[in-house]
This record gives structure tokens, C-alpha cells and sequence, in this order.
């Protein structure tokens, strides 16, 4: 079945605004079984939108809009969807009562204004909004259903959450798109790509078929696989048997397929092995320890982090010997390493990271250009060290530097190496 | 004058990606005073995409389409303009020929698929694409102007940007839509708006109008003003004394119109200053350094930052008394205090600032409930320390915390106290 989603309000339409309702009512409606053709953001004006929602009316299954309900002028979506539909607009006075109880509630008198809210098209059902003022609509129209629903996101959602309940997911058949998202780091595209399309590729004519994109983003790349399947569970059973297939293939890179940011995974490592850490950054900035401490109940394993942005902080919070800086630079694998080793010994812990690099702009060299990091990973008694030519801004290479390093303690944690 | 955007491509309208594109583009035609009025996300499905085209054709003056324009059966861009204006596609053969030649430098003999991206709708004047095989198209239509434009936004800028130069500046009056943001700290929303409003809602009818919008981002407030001027230099003065007079009436809490984040106009001030700055952070886990050091050139005032996160390393890394912590808590502004002086004598540096909090979700009590957020900013001789309540999950609670602590640093190096 096919959905389109306009979004009503001129303020949408500025540089500065991304319409995000449209995902949260996508992902939902996905479920149950609508493919989204269309989404727009239309201005407050009335011919505009009521040309725009003719356009889809012969082909779409379900209508959804948001916005425009409220008492004001601006408020045109009740009379384009009227336009469209051909039916005159009414006063349905129960709305009108509720409102005024609403307002009586807060011991304040109804503005006349807020009759406009009470103005509908003939036919339409009324979808109560539990958090707001204004109302949503239903209606009908061929095979066409027509929903209203305010723009506030905390107003929208229950209530669009409550007609999927009550109205969509009764009628559809359960069938629909099922996703799940594997995250992957410290391959590139082409490389991931290449081993897992010879697998992905057969599952389009599957029994259920699945779909399957690559997205890279910075420091990760995402498989996002989509089942077309009869119902949640026997999405489930594919997907399921999906993802172990490419987890097997791209062991160990894939490092989620819940969801889950690196910090958590790692999180979930250190707490199962009941390991604890401590962190020493220069051109991160801090970054890691940050990222690491996102994590609700990080207090348990992260014991500290030091930010040695200068080389006197270097050797002073880590101790790492001035003429080791001296001799290999502040930039070294073995500057790193002694960072690592220097951090762990002060807090105690079982692991200690170093991380030394160039976020640029400017501090490259012909040897060591911008987006040179070296970074030192300690677990006990195992140390890894490597160097990587990050690329981009200086927040890419400081975000790459610190993905980096919880995959390297991630590899060395699941495998004993990195 | 009136435009509408559309983003072709059914990979768009999953609920993981959202249309940036449109943003860029609607920047640009503000500028030169286009009106964005509609823009959509819309299938590959050449009927859909003409039905939605068809509706704004009779309002709009300039209808740009992006994506859809590559050699596959998916890309119906092309097809579905045509159907549009009612004419025939045919090939242009200097097309073949470029795509041709761009696949022999190198040394590849042109598939034949790609022959496809040579039939155009008949009256299409070609756009070059110097960053990719799809060249743009020019489409006239009674008042209407259509632009096709390929999608990845590094082909479809530089074209977008020639077009804009060549074909629709000239042809505008140069009056259009101008911008500047606010940006403000540690005030509220109604506040900022009790005060700003009686300012900003006399511009609406001056000879050039000035339109404001107040958007409440995490941790800050914008002010966007938009001028509607007959060209750049009647927009900057207009808009010039506008910021004077918000920026007096509610100084000092403005901390940017230029568009610098607070971490760029921290760096700038101590640059300015000649001062150098150590930070101890507890339960912002190392946000706070992070941000300092997103600054270009941060090293010359940041020395260094420790996260002490358990308190032996707020005992270790800055000196705290242990007694002060068993005496006051770990979240205290006696704790607070002796970290930001603690890690300011380790560092030797003009400026040390102590952070320690409760980011929950965990860890709240009665007198102390999540968000609570103690900060002692020192400045050579001065002292400021402040208690905060900060709303919302760990994230924003470590977000706003770090707003709070530069915005603390910032009025005491404006004006002597925070």
C-alpha cells in the first residue's frame, strides 16, 4: 500500500529546518506494511497544499499530515483538505466543548479564536489529542484515508501511535518492511562491500526478500537490511539468519547489529569482563574519554582520562620522559605507548589507551601530514600499537581517531589481537 | 517569486535519511529572492513523480529537481519532466559524445546504458557537470524555469552555483531574503523572547523588514532574523543596526551573530588575552576539553584536561582533599572549586575550571537530583562558583554543563563576573 506524508509550515521551508516527523510516522508505517511514495513540506497556503494533496489523492492508500491545525489564520490544512475532498467545513461543537474544558481546566476562559479548531470538514472523525489544543482528523475519500495530525512531535506521536493501533495495523495484513542495521568499522566501503554482495545479492528473491544498502558514514560503514516479510516473526527469522551470515563473513568487523554505538559495545566488554580503564588523549581533545563516559553506568570501568594537550602535560600527567618526546617527536608510536602505559600505571587499571596525532589544520609534515594518529592500546599485559593517516576536518580525524581506539580495545578484547 | 524543490529517489525515504540538499539549495534561492514554497521527497515512479511536478507547475516560478538523471530504468527524472510539459524525448548527441569522451580519458569505452542519460525532454539546454557523467538540464515552460540537477551534492552544487550566476541572479532584481543568526546562553526562551520581542516586532514594517524567529536549541537560544532587502548591502545595514539593538538590549548574554560557536569565542578571547586554560571534569567525562579543542589553533591557550572521574582521581589529578570530599560529597562546589584550582596550579596556567555533577541516569538523591551540576571557573584572583539544575538525559545534561562552564568563563572575562 502506498502512503505519502506532507508536513504544513512555512517555518519548515527555511535553511535551518529538517522535517523529522516524516521518519518517526516512515519507520512506523513501514511496519505495517506502506511503502512511503512521497513526503513534502508545504507553506501555509491554502491552493498550494490542496494542489499538492490532489496530486496523490488517485494513487495514495493513506495520507498523512501534520501541522496547520492550530486557531490561527495560518492554519489552513482543515480547509485544503476540504477544497480537495469537495465537502463543505462544519462546527463539530463536541470539539469545541473540549476545548473550552481544556482551557477550563487551567481555569481560563476559551479565546473565541480557538472556535476555528472546532471547523472541519463534513465526515471527518475526530482523533483526540491528549497533549494539545488541536484535534486530529480522519476521513475517507475512495480508497483513500486522510489523517490530520498536529506538527508538535510529543502531540503527533500518541496520537498517530494510537490510530496505527486502532485503524491501520487492524486492516493491514501484518505484512510489511523489517529492518535491522549492522555496524561495521575500520574497513572501507569498497572492501565491505565487495565480501558481503556476493551474499546480500541472492537475498532479493528469497522466500522472504531482503534488501540490503551500504551507507558509509564517518568511521563506520552500515549494512541496513530490509525484509519484506508476512509479519514480524517471520521477519525475525530471516533477518536473524541474515545477519549471522554476515556477521560470520565479516567477522570480526561487524561490531552491532542491536543498534548499539561502539561505546556501548565496549561498555558491555569491560563490564562482562570486569575490566577497568583509563585514558590519556592529546589531539582528541578528550573526545574519547567523553564518548566512553556517554554510556549510562560508565563510573563502573572508566577511572580517568587525561588530556595532555602540551608536552610538559604529556610528561607530567602520564610520564612520559622528555627525551622520549625529543627523540621520536610528540607525534610516535612510542610517544603513544608510553602515554598508554603511563595512564594505566597512575589509575591502576587493567587497560590504558594513548593517543597522540595531527588534527590539523595546520602541524603536518611531509613525514607525518594532517590526520596522522598513532594510537597505543594496553590490556594487561598486551600492547598494541598502530598509526593511521585519518582524513577530512579536524573533528573527522579527532571522531576517526577515536573510533579507532575502541576498536582496537574491541579486537584485542574479543580475539586477543588488533 | 515562487520556487518548489523535489528529491528524486525511493532510497530517500526510508527513516534513516533525510534531504540536505534542499537546504543548500533553499539558502542560495533566498538570496536572490526566491520564495521556497514546497519541497518533496518523491519515488522513482515516473507517474508519481509527474502528478506532484504537474501540481506546482501553474504557481511556481522556478521548479528544481534533483536525482533521477543517472543511465539506470530507475532514473525517471528525465521522463517524467517530459510528460509534464507534453513533449518528446530525443537524443542529443553532443551528450553521447561528452559522456563518451569523459569515459575514454579514461581508457573506458562508454557501456551503452549510458546512452540513456542523452535523451532529453525536446527544448533542454544542457548544464555541464564537471564532477560526474549526468549533465544538468534547463527546461523553460511559460513562467515556470526547470532545473534538473543530478543528486550527490558534489555534482549538484557546482552546477546549482553556475546556474544561480549565469541564468537566475541576472535575472532577478537582486532583492531577496537575508540572514543572520544570535546566538545566546544561559537564558531562558521566554525570557530572551519578554525582552526581544517589543524590539524585533516593530521591524516587520519598516522600509526594509525584518522577520525573527526564536528557536530554542540544547543549551542555547537563536534569534533568526531575515531581512527582505532589495540587495546585500541594504540587507547588512538594515541587519547590522538590528543586532546592535538586540545585541544592547540584551548583552551580555549574546555571545555570537557571527555564527562562531562559544568554544570558537572562548578561543578568540583568551588568544586575545594572552591566557591559558586547564580544566578538571568529572561528570561532563571530557565534553568540555573536547569542545575547547575543536577550536583551529586551541593549543596555544589549552594545556591540558583531566577527567577524573572516580574520586581517587579527583584526589590524584588535582589535589582534592579527601576530606573535602567525604565533608561536602563529590558533587559539591567545595569539590568543584578545588578541582578548577587544583588542576589550574598543576598546569600553571592563567585560568583552571572544576566541573562535577550528577549526569544520571543513576546516582540522583533528593537534595541532589540528576543534573545537578556544581562549576567553579578561577581567573587568576577570581573565584566564581555556581550550582546548576540542567534538564534531560546524560547526553544533554553533559552538553549543557559544558555551555554553562564557558558561558561562566566568557562574562567573566567580558565584564569581570559570571
Amino acid at each position: 500500500m502506498k502512503a505519502c506524508i506532507f508536513a504544513v509550515g512555512s517555518e519548515m521551508l527555511t535553511p535551518f529546518r529538517v522535517d523529522t516527523n516524516s521518519l518517526v510516522i516512515t519507520e512506523r508505517l513501514n511496519t505495517i506494511g506502506y511503502d512511503v511514495r512521497l513526503k513534502a513540506v508545504v507553506a501555509d497556503e491554502v491552493g498550494e497544499l490542496a494542489d499538492v494533496v490532489q496530486s496523490a489523492l488517485h494513487w495514495a492508500d493513506l495520507i498523512v499530515i501534520t501541522g496547520g491545525l492550530g486557531p490561527t489564520e495560518d492554519d489552513i490544512t482543515r480547509d485544503a483538505v476540504a477544497r480537495v475532498l469537495k465537502v463543505p467545513m462544519e462546527v463539530d461543537e463536541r470539539i469545541v466543548d473540549r476545548i473550552r474544558e481544556r482551557f477550563a481546566r487551567r481555569n481560563l476562559a476559551m479565546p473565541e479564536i480557538n472556535r476555528r479548531q472546532g471547523m472541519v470538514p463534513r465526515g471527518a472523525t475526530v482523533v483526540d489529542n491528549p497533549n494539545g489544543t488541536a484535534p486530529g482528523l480522519w476521513l475517507e475519500h475512495g480508497h483513500t484515508a486522510i489523517v490530520l495530525l498536529p506538527g508538535p512531535p510529543r502531540e503527533m506521536k500518541p496520537m498517530f501511535e494510537a490510530l496505527v493501533r486502532d485503524r491501520l495495523a487492524p486492516a493491514s495484513t501484518g505484512a510489511g518492511l523489517f529492518r535491522r542495521v549492522l555496524k561495521i568499522t575500520g574497513r572501507t566501503e569498497s572492501d565491505v562491500d565487495a565480501q558481503a554482495q556476493p551474499i546480500y545479492g541472492q537475498w532479493t528473491t528469497e522466500p522472504v526478500p531482503i534488501s540490503t544498502t551500504i551507507l558509509a558514514v564517518l568511521g563506520q560503514i552500515e549494512l541496513h537490511l530490509t525484509a519484506h516479510a508476512s509479519g514480524q516473526a517471520e521477519a525475525d527469522a530471516a533477518l536473524d539468519a541474515a545477519v549471522r551470515r554476515l556477521e560470520e563473513a565479516l567477522a570480526p568487523a561487524v561490531y552491532s547489529a542491536d543498534g548499539r554505538p561502539l561505546e556501548a559495545v565496549i561498555g558491555d566488554l569491560l563490564r562482562e569482563k570486569k575490566l577497568t580503564i583509563a585514558v590519556a588523549e592529546s589531539c582528541t581533545g578528550g573526545l574519547l574519554t567523553s564518548r566512553l563516559t556517554d554510556v549510562p553506568g560508565s563510573s563502573e570501568y572508566v577511572d580517568r582520562g587525561a588530556v595532555c594537550y602540551s608536552n610538559q602535560a604529556k610528561i607530567e600527567m602520564t610520564g612520559v620522559p622528555e627525551a622520549l618526546i625529543r627523540e621520536h617527536g610528540a607525534v610516535s608510536e612510542a610517544v603513544a605507548e608510553a602515554m598508554a602505559a603511563g595512564i594505566r600505571e597512575h589509575a591502576r587499571t587493567n587497560i590504558g589507551i594513548g593517543i597522540t596525532g595531527i588534527a590539523g589544520p595546520g602541524g603536518g609534515t611531509p613525514e607525518k601530514p594532517v590526520g596522522t594518529v598513532c594510537i597505543a592500546v594496553i590490556v594487561d599485559d598486551q600492547t598494541r600499537v598502530r598509526t593511521f593517516p585519518f582524513f577530512g576536518g579536524r573533528e573527522m580525524v579527532k571522531f576517526q581517531a577515536t573510533q579507532a581506539a575502541m576498536n582496537m580495545l574491541r579486537l584485542l578484547l574479543i580475539r586477543g589481537t588488533a
